[in-house]
């Protein structure tokens, strides 16, 4: 049985007093997205079905192989478990080296230390200095998007990525069970609407922050992103050279600030 | 600064009660790595540098495109973030057509409903059915698996995969910052020590089971696999079809099952 990003299943379940029970249980849909652009498999990905065309605009725009809205015809699904990007009249596919060899991974995006560089002059570093998030906003974030997360609740196995303004307004909420998956869902949704780039922004993730994470967040323009959990080292290296502000373990009343303190207001 | 898996960096934490401290902090190393079969780059993964040449035989195996250990002559590192595996003498690199199509994904294996059915006819569903686990070993796991992983208890953010026999004996413990490279090494180094299949034996994941999980257990001839959070529907449906016995939530005193029941002796 499916009911959006979820499918309920009969399992056995031991309880902590050793009873047993024969219950529903509530799971993350997981189901593999061909993304296409015309004839051309860019990417498969395992991903919670929804919001497809988001994902595939996102990652086409975070991988820089579209730039602007108007580059991008039609999105449509080509059946349930492959979408196709049609690019506007006259916007030729232009891959790079590495996409073009096929190691594009939606766990990787675009690797290798060489290609760190390629990145930034891809998406050139966040200029603005002079934005600042209060420390009781940023506290205020997990909690709001907890609020959203419907579907975290009932199968406890779906990652989210919310996009919140300065004053901690919930912009864009997406799930899935690929954490670069709902980052993409996010910033696809606001290319497709035109509200990009997202400089007086800060993305939250609810579990780790990845290089790859920080680097979709710098293809928006983000200027902030905080995560629940753990960066990784390359996240924090990326970042600092990024000009972008890394949040970790954003677990109230506590943070950890691993780069660009200086737009966090803090009071003691 | 690095030590195995582990980086230290400066930060900003704020503590509970407001109060802001500078202190070293562990980050999980992420760093990428190309998995090279002589000339052809197969694949580039997001991974926690060390035991590369295990990832590298556990990935090649569990994608199907080396069955035996003697088909591998040799395994090096070209440089720091790329592994160049030269297959023996007289064996060819075979590629299916998701892999010769670049489609090859760390966070996805090989994807495709169609694909699910190739990977049963690559690799047979489990036959066994008369080994069991009993409940209290299966809950003395995670608790073991935890004993053997250093670098989670100092980062927090890291992934591990531990192979167990049915008396909870610890076979193998991998982590990686991926969960799918931290199952790749622990098989690659069974593949590389002649041990697999591990027919009598259960994997546990730190984290969640996808069906990507599921597959390489089979590819290992595993017949139990536990996860300590939330398997997806598409690593249910394959574990059914496989015949492998899925456990997920294991947090004693408490765990569900969802398939293959008859493999868990439970007592109540």
């Amino acid at each position: 049985m499916k009911e959006g990003g979820i499918g309920s299943e009969k399992i056995i379940r031991r309880q902590g007093d050793g009873e047993l029970e024969y219950q529903p249980d509530d799971l993350t849909i997981e189901e593999p997205l061909e993304i296409r652009v015309g004839r051309n498999v860019l990417a498969t990905t395992m991903r919670t079905p929804g919001h497809d065309e988001e994902l595939a605009a996102g990652f086409l725009f975070s991988e820089g192989i579209v730039r602007k809205r108007d580059e991008i015809g039609n999105i449509s699904m080509s059946n349930e478990n492959a979408v196709i990007v049609d690019l506007a009249a006259g916007v030729k596919l232009k891959l790079n080296s590495a996409q073009r060899f096929g190691t594009i991974s939606s766990s990787c995006g675009i690797c290798g230390k060489s290609s760190i560089d390629a990145i930034r002059q891809n998406f050139p570093a966040i200029r603005s200095t002079t934005i600042r998030i209060e420390t009781e906003t940023l506290l205020s974030l997990p909690g709001r998007l907890r609020e959203q997360q419907g579907d975290f609740a009932r199968t406890g196995g779906i990652h989210a990525a919310g996009v919140f303004d300065l004053n901690g307004n919930t912009q864009i909420v997406r799930e899935d069970i690929g954490r670069h998956n709902a980052v993409d869902k996010a910033i696809g949704r606001a290319f497709l609407d035109k509200r990009l780039p997202f400089d007086r922004h800060l993305l939250l993730v609810s579990g780790r922050a990845s290089f790859e994470i920080m680097q979709k967040a710098l293809a928006a323009g983000i200027p902030i992103v905080a995560a629940v959990s753990a960066p990784s080292t390359l996240a924090v290296n990326f970042a600092r050279e990024s000009n972008q502000t890394l949040i970790g373990f954003l677990r109230p009343p506590s943070f950890n600030i691993y780069s660009h303190i200086e737009r966090v207001v803090l009071e003691q």
